[in-house]
């Protein structure tokens, strides 16, 4: 078992706000987060498989793989865009970091199952400070 | 003549768009940085300033005073902020990068000169990949 | 389960000696570590707490409430700070990293019950070669 | 049980290749990696060892120590080499940094469970992008 | 007058030595660096333009633009290759940072003239510790 | 004409405050860095040299030289040290890191210029937030 971890890099804006909420109550609970202009960030996500190296190529993956499945089904439909109003895999979320995570990992589970990966760890720097990370519905380690 | 530089660092969201092109022409010169919906940065600052150290302190400046001068005229205005629609040293201008750089150099110029430290570099940090510096509008070497 | 990462740093000075080995044992066993007159660090820490999302937030903390949490019971006491003399929670113990992230973990552990998150790692950069982890008395992986 | 870290670097020249595959096989599966003049990496290396602190010391291992070991049994023998050619332990292996990674905790284990210490993972950064962590044949939470 | 710099990278395998000196001159010399079996590096690129910005566009070049010009001149040259045997702009050149440094200075600095921008260094880190700059064959700060 | 730069870093103690200030004025100027049991940093230091090229070496500076240059004449003397107590080159000075990176020129200056080396730049981070810089008592750009 060996874990192989592949980054990738995204730029969005996004908003943290409820619409069932005073404006009051979102900058309470969210503080400028919730600025209705928007603000967004560098997102660095790095996106961690698991499994046995294949002995023929002494690669659990092959990264140029793993990297294609990330940008396909994530990165270009996060880079660059609103968080809130584009990205089809966020609508009716907060979009908050964490469901970020979550989301993310629902969107490459099945794509690197075909890849014969297993995902192991979703983990989202939103900033140097403030980091994310989701090991998905029911923890496995390994085992 | 020594150099003392202050890192700071915003999040904002903005875009790269002319309201005089089509949004053809938008997307053509401005690439997906045009996308009306907004995108966004964690942008890294770093501003330099020159002088003599005073002897009596050892300092050129003290960093506390630098950072509290770049945060109130320049952090809390662009801080979780849609640099295009809010930030009021922007306004009118294209929200680039280098565009940036100089509004920044504008905004501390004076207030840093009242604290006997010139400006010599701003220096922003769009990604890890893109760098802008302005050394002001005429480029002087500490002569 | 979802993991989040607060990020913080002090900037401190300690020694590590015992007060019962003369001054060969100690720089023996500790190296130029045990300077009778001190040495420092840009310590960074990494505190790191897991739970469930709250639904109506989406969050799994409020990472505000987690640096105020940090700050109040470990920044405040350690930063600016000779740890060997003056940090109330490292007193009579070995000024090392291993020391300090434990009792880091003691310290936290309770005020981050109070908001409903659960502690699950103390990490500590002494610098960019030397790291401590400290996942708490009893490793509990999220079960 | 507390979890130390020590980073070492080292910087080495390799090629994916088998021998049994033709060069458009090679170059297919392997990509520029299988350029037969060779490329080459800087290499981070983060050994983590696990164990109880030595309530007379305040340590679980003595880094110094920790790197000495690092550095004999690793550094030495693939910095500034070509680990396809010049490597004893990655004779009849291919190149891949899993394969290197496994073969570092093989060269590692015994030698740091004579310091009492538990090797807990070896992980590798080939690049900023690329990752990969060992966590030994058989995983072991620390129970 | 601004300057903008890009971030690119690349990985490639060299060897220093002198085909006049003996094995044991070009070890003296040159130390593990003229392993005869190669090693490598993560080689960091960092290109600055300088001139002044187009008022229509708000940028002093595209950043895309640049990148397309590093890739095409530089990059796609050196990237997975042996910068002594496959580099054509380093054929019978040392293979040192700074010849390295000189020569990719000599390749972006027409195409770069073409784009309507002013090349004013190339900046190398070899590793996190060993940095060459070069500022052109007459250093001119932009007066 | 070209720059090489060295990275080194060194571990040490420091307190900024004047004898002839009473403790409340050494608060007031110096805040929680003028605390009289010391704090300390992780100092990164990096060291520019500038000159021709040696045509028979292909380098400006043999690297392992200047690394050692500088652990001879700095990090030897300030690594691990009290900067206020310790540090012959900074006796009777504020050890700010203004006067640190002064102090540091003088040190590296002759030793360099009897390798060949010209001294272009003592560039000292104090933390990833505080960065000084010193180009020498008359400032020379090469010409």
């Amino acid at each position: 078992m060996i874990f192989i971890t592949r980054r990738e890099r995204f730029n969005a804006a996004h908003r943290l706000f409820r619409q069932d909420y005073t404006d009051e109550k979102n900058l309470e609970v969210f503080g400028k987060c919730s600025n209705p202009n928007w603000h967004g960030h560098n997102y660095i996500l790095y996106v961690t498989v698991k499994g046995e190296v294949n002995q023929e190529t002494g690669f659990l993956i092959n990264l140029k793989e793993l990297s294609k499945v990330i940008n396909l089904h994530v990165i270009e439909k996060v880079d660059h865009k609103n968080i809130n109003l584009e990205v089809d895999f966020m609508k009716g979320k907060l979009a908050s970091t964490e469901n970020l995570a979550i989301s993310i990992w629902d969107e490459l589970d099945l794509p690197l199952q075909r890849l014969n990966a297993m995902l192991h760890s979703v983990k989202i720097y939103e900033s140097e400070n403030n980091i994310v990370e989701y090991l998905g519905p029911k923890i496995n380690f390994g085992s």
